[in-house]
């Protein structure tokens, strides 16, 4: 079912100061900051050979990883991404094998344009899971 | 600076119940798997087409993950890995732009037996990161 690794997400409170780290001190290829309103957050994505890293910044008063930075606050790993060919028939494998998918169970357009799902951290070795469609 | 991600590491409690997830639910392509008790750890890699998944299991009385699976009960993201050309040449960039090395700064021999330095999460978006010579 899972293809590729799509990115790794790291939230952060202060997107400067993360691009110090990604940017400058780890040499890394920054995309342009980027504002998301309907998701809660700004994006900066670090292009690596192979897959990318997403910094979040929280943006607004309900972003939706304000909670997570309260709990870690030098900020941390916050989700990973993995590609599906077929994101409903992923997720009808997922929901006939007991996982549980977060919200309505319907595919929202994520950060990168593309229908996206979130699977339960606690059906997923306590990681928050995004699937994408490829 | 930083090449390739050559792994995202989830430390498991239980290395059966994580292959349940890993590949009979999300379908992953897993190897077998290998005590290290060099780490105090057993690892089993999902391989995915652009990168690795590394499952990391504790091994013995004094188990390096341990204390992340005490504050992380269902298990968690431990770390991730970049490869860089020059694990020495890096490392030394690194400390004079004022980053921390754990441990007593020389590379030692990693998992995949190639030389590895772990980075101070403090100074890396509270993410712990290990470099790996490509």
């Amino acid at each position: 079912m899972i293809g590729r690794l799509n990115h790794v997400a790291i939230a952060v409170l202060d997107m400067d100061e993360a691009l110090k780290v990604y940017r400058d001190t780890l040499g890394g290829i920054a995309s342009e900051k980027v504002a998301q309103p309907d998701h809660g957050v700004s994006t900066v994505f670090i292009e690596l050979p192979n897959t990318k890293i997403e910094l979040l910044e929280p943006l607004g008063e309900n972003s939706p990883i304000s909670k997570f930075l309260e709990r870690n606050t030098q900020g941390g790993i916050h989700h990973i991404c993995y590609e599906v060919d077929d994101i409903l028939a992923a997720r009808d494998q997922l929901v006939a094998n007991g996982a549980r998918i977060l919200g309505d169970g319907e595919p929202k357009i994520g950060a990168h344009g593309k229908p996206v799902l979130f699977l339960h951290p606690k059906d997923f070795l306590g990681t928050l899971t995004e699937l994408e469609q490829a």
